[in-house]
């Protein structure tokens, strides 16, 4: 037979097993985190109807879509988890029970320019509630609740929430005489965090037509330190701008009482994020301490989630985490924690004797008792045996030969300190079962910039 | 802008919340029975350069690709997980330990005719052990116990897992001077089963040039009662047959004590599997009330893993469970526990007060006791709120208004008996966990055909 070098494309994750273990416990705890929060899973096909996948029209994503044809059907994968849901909701509405709370963790495809730390396969994890007509502010106070629980039941401390309202933005474009080029102003402060308030000053005067006056005065307010106060100097001029005040002042006062501290969010009136469809409160989520990563977790409010498959108007808010790149940039940065178990076993199980069959009873009731067991059976040295568990950082091996039969005993080995013990059945159990429930409690991030108490 | 009917392509599954429930809870067991017995997770890209996954040869497979360019990269959809299993051994071998024990639940892809209960897009659930050069006897007989473990644990009690070895029907084709055209008298005894013997017999004289007394014998001895007894009367007159005698003898005492009952398995020298690449033990799994599915879980002993890709010998073992087909089985044969808790929420909160902010609280609380809570605060009649709760089959409504307030009580509502009681937060949350607690013991499968100690 030809061989093929075996290879994996460019931009497509692929983990070691040990890494693949972490990967999916952050994914488990994500899928508990929503949970807790009444969303019910979903799972979507990846391959649409290119004519309905891109209905919206992609706008920037459709150079980016993998499409093709299969037989005489066009087809594309799904670029994002977002379209797929607006499908749902419409094609499945009148089985649905409104607001309709969903998460779905999966696969997305964008065939994006190759780059370190860029994906064309990447998993999304999305949550979204989506109103019938209307939808109530207080789902907006609650999202952020749910960036945090998630975040910190992963173990990450250092980072913020922070918030705005398209609103406030629209309205205060408004009150300067800006409504016209919104757009573009919106897109250009935007910037302010990566290039700076100069910049963005004379991007506003070049490109988008705003007088220089306005500009300062626009970025001036933008940046004040207590915005919801500032702005509350504005009240009363203009209606829009009083209802996102209004909306955000809601969702400021809500957010603490759904737990989230203090440290932990930050109102901040350049946060704009650049997709035309939000329309109310808007999120991006930052690791204090690697500002340049960007937001790990972002979204808002929209009117409309589906008005290119339904005339029935489903508003909605929701938040997506960019899993595969924020699992990558973790990795880079030493976040993840190393001391959590990723073996594939609890415990090796190593037969000293001809006949297996105690050894094999042995691993059928670990395994009936939650313990994760493996028997090594190869025909191998014993010191290959051990080396085996070893390497895959088994924390127990169970030695079963003659001797121990007789005595009605096992030789348990902690492979971590190399102490070995004889002792039942029942005592390795225990030993084994209290040792690898408390490996199993860490979590899969270790924030090592944690500092008690700290005021960020 | 213009609409487009929303639709999901034919031949890709997409459930309903409730059914996705049941779904998930299937593949979360079938992720702890894998884990259990020391597998490691693994996930693989879905897109893989065409020239690695077709190195192989797809053979029947091949026309069914979903296969397409992206810039100058000829891309393909993986139609199984074995392939792309091959490659990630092969490419990453060295720094991989063996035996390497792995099971992958994903996503795959065949272009297949159109059909109710056949599906483009589907879930495999495998698991495969991979030796390095060889592979112990033990893991073949370890299997059987695994997939008993599986469906037992999904609450599946009527199956039966049926075991051959390819030795032995080569051993026994080269006894009766068959063997130049073995491969098409196995495909062709592959369907005794179906067609019958009689219909078997004839054409394995029409079409594979075997002699009449012939046929008979090899149809008699493969129908034998108690095959393995039937066996030992040949033993002696051929190695292949001799040795896997000895294979399957061996799988079956050692299964016995790796905890299968008798009644969940049975030799069947007519188990023949399709597939070129095994040679050892092979395994069916067959619903007893409903042969006509054929097998639910089948797989076997290769010798060689990823010939395609590397020098290195990689003999395996391994099954694979199509979980989209038997999920669809399942719910059409009535199959599914619907006394389940499907529910996106244990407790919907229903605040009866101007300000939010002590239902949120208790929210919050709730949750953080692992309660799954969902705050209802939607501008709706009292009635409609309960029917939300109601439709979602949410089992408990908690109303907190200013009595409840004043008196630091709440009004529980069990929806199922319709009781109402004033209790503390503390009882609201004890009677809510008990319940939940109870309701998500069930198995997802139900085994209406299930009788105590029946001899299968």
């Amino acid at each position: 037979m030809e061989q093929r070098k075996p290879r994996t494309l460019s931009g497509f994750m692929e983990l070691s097993p040990a890494r693949q273990v972490q990967f999916d416990r952050m994914v488990t705890l994500l899928r508990s985190a929503y949970s807790l929060y009444g969303f019910t899973p979903l799972d979507t096909p990846l391959i649409e109807a290119s004519d309905v996948l891109l209905a919206k029209g992609g706008g920037e994503t459709e150079k980016q879509i993998y499409r093709f044809a299969k037989g005489d059907s066009d087809l594309s994968l799904r670029f994002d988890l977002t379209v797929p849901l607006a499908k749902y909701v419409a094609l499945y509405y009148s089985q649905l029970t409104f607001p309709f709370r969903r998460f779905q963790i999966g696969k997305v495809y964008r065939g994006e320019r190759a780059q370190r730390g860029r994906f064309r396969e990447f998993y999304q994890a999305d949550i979204d509630i989506i109103g019938d007509g209307a939808l109530d502010i207080i789902n907006e106070a609650e999202i952020p609740a749910i960036i945090y629980k998630v975040f910190t039941s992963l173990g990450l401390n250092r980072f913020q929430i922070r918030l705005n309202n398209r609103k406030i933005l629209n309205g205060l474009f408004d009150v300067l005489g800006l409504s016209e080029q919104a757009s573009d102003v919106m897109r250009t402060i935007d910037k302010l965090d990566k290039i700076g308030a100069n910049k963005v000053a004379a991007l506003l005067q070049e490109t988008c037509n705003v007088p220089a006056e306005t500009a300062l005065r626009l970025i001036n307010t933008l940046l004040e330190n207590d915005p919801l106060l500032a702005l509350e100097a504005l009240r009363g001029q203009n209606p829009l701008l009083d209802t996102g005040l209004e909306e955000l002042s809601t969702v400021v006062k809500y957010m603490s009482a759904f737990g989230v501290p203090d440290t932990h969010f930050r109102v901040d009136l350049t946060i704009a994020r650049g997709l035309d469809y939000y329309t109310g409160t808007v999120y991006e989520t930052v690791m204090l301490d690697h500002p340049k990563v960007g937001s790990i977790c972002s979204g808002g409010r929209y009117d409309n989630l589906a008005g290119y498959y339904t005339d029935r108007v489903l508003p909605g808010v929701g938040i997506s985490i960019g899993l595969t790149r924020l699992f990558f940039v973790l990795e880079d940065q030493g976040y993840l924690n190393e001391s959590l178990l990723t073996a594939p076993a609890d415990v090796l199980i190593i037969p000293m004797t001809e006949d297996l069959s105690p050894s094999i009873a042995l691993a059928t009731r670990l395994r009936e008792q939650g313990v994760r067991t493996q028997l090594y059976c190869e025909q191998k040295k014993f010191k290959q045996k051990l080396s085996y568990a070893d390497k895959l950082g088994i924390p127990f091996a169970i030695f079963m030969g003659e001797d121990e039969l007789a005595q009605n005993v096992v030789t348990l080995k902690n492979l971590i300190t190399e102490k070995q013990t004889s002792c039942t059945e029942d005592y390795a159990l225990a030993k084994i079962q209290a040792y690898c429930a408390q490996r199993a409690e860490g979590a899969p991030i270790q924030d090592k910039y944690r500092i008690a108490g700290l005021n960020i």
